[in-house]
């Protein structure tokens, strides 16, 4: 990861018991690490953690003094399991307590006597956050310091994303050339592939075995922040593919 | 969580660029949990690291040192970019060596001269690792101490998981009963269901939206150790949905 060194750097958190019970299959890593790359903050780490005060508190605290940006996701609903923003309060040393803002704007879109108090703990956040706008069930997230809070369901949190993206620092976006080979086993080129990496520090070159239906292969990606150069090494591993006898074939395999 | 407390723990780190790029969707976290809480191993923690060696061995150390089993997928493979028992060895401090055995049933599955240096590579472990079979590609796995180093390729990985999975320790499977209502808003039954939790310290009860074609809604699942005292939570849970003149239905919504 060399290649990234001089760009921020981001960590997300996966907040809930259902993705450790394997009651819930997490779809929220694959959508921001994406997202992250292209504006050129790369993820460099995601933890997924329970439900659990102590541990929220003690992640948060280490997480955020780590990386620069650290996005969470998960636990900001009405219900007693979601503590997402009473622990980042505790994190951060400030009261949890209602934001003037999103109980204005929460308050508005119910009818009267429906903004209970389980609806009103979606607008209870630490001191000082500041909105991200929720354009498809309207709870707010929020942003403390260099804390980002979502929610978890992936419909809403793509939708926080929208409007969060714009406020982030932005580096070098992370560009990725790809080629790949069927019927190529990664013990036939791995010793070339390891002298093109050689050749090219400033670059990640990742090998990743496929399974399709047509046969089976394997794709080299080398990544980094010089599409030239990702072009450069990706032509030297088609000369080691031809080599071996295979059939180079430019991109990532089709899905 | 205080229902898994007497149960033993684990912590699975996913090692890969290529999941923190955005590049491979991760389908590993959920079959690992699902399987660990079927036999009363609950997931506690999950990190996805990149290839970097310091990172990886920090992390290593960190998480065996706090739960009772760790488990990893990938960067087992012959390439310049797996350094996952490499890396397993320096936290372990023990030589990273060939592996008898490993080399003895690798050199036997390849024709004279193509058990290269790269093939070899995935027979070299830990000292003192113990293998775990790999029915799917052959090149195995291994254990070391408290620390379980499998494949990331999810076929692979679950092909070993089979082998893996009756060496290790049992506690009380987590149980689980769940009921769902369409229709339904958490901010509805928000206060109902934390006095049920509150009356049923022993279980995690949690709250998941969901969202399907033929309507939207709420389901409630119970977790613990007693099937009995998660039927009889559930149970109050169907009086909670009525009372807000919604219809419960038994289990999960249908996917």
């Amino acid at each position: 990861m060399s290649t990234h060194a001089a760009n921020p750097t981001a960590c997300l958190l996966i907040i809930g018991n259902e993705v450790l019970s394997g009651r819930t299959r997490d779809l929220n890593i694959h959508f921001i690490a994406g997202r992250l790359g292209a504006i050129g903050l790369p993820l460099r780490e995601v933890r997924v953690i329970p439900d659990i005060t102590d541990i929220i508190v003690r992640t948060v605290n280490e997480v955020r003094a780590r990386y620069d940006h650290v996005f969470t996701t998960g636990g900001i609903g009405p219900t007693h399991d979601d503590i997402t923003a009473e622990c980042i309060s505790i994190a951060f040393g400030v009261p949890w307590e209602p934001n003037p803002e999103a109980m204005a704007m929460m308050s508005a879109r119910y009818a009267p006597g429906e903004f209970n108090a389980a609806r009103q703990r979606m607008a209870t956040m630490p001191r000082g956050a500041t909105l991200i706008p929720n354009p498809v069930s309207f709870a707010p997230g929020f942003s403390i310091g260099n804390v980002h809070v979502m929610a978890g369901v992936p419909r809403i949190m793509q939708g926080m994303w929208e409007g969060l993206e714009p406020m982030l620092p932005r580096g070098r976006p992370v560009v990725s050339r790809a080629v790949h080979a069927t019927g190529l086993l990664e013990g036939l080129i791995a010793a070339g592939l390891s002298a093109i990496q050689d050749r090219y520090p400033d670059l990640d070159i990742g090998s990743y075995p496929y399974e399709r239906p047509n046969g089976n292969g394997v794709a080299i990606v080398a990544k980094g922040l010089d599409a030239g150069e990702a072009e450069a090494a990706v032509a030297e591993v088609v000369a080691l593919m031809r080599e071996v006898g295979r059939t180079p074939v430019m991109g990532e395999p089709p899905a």
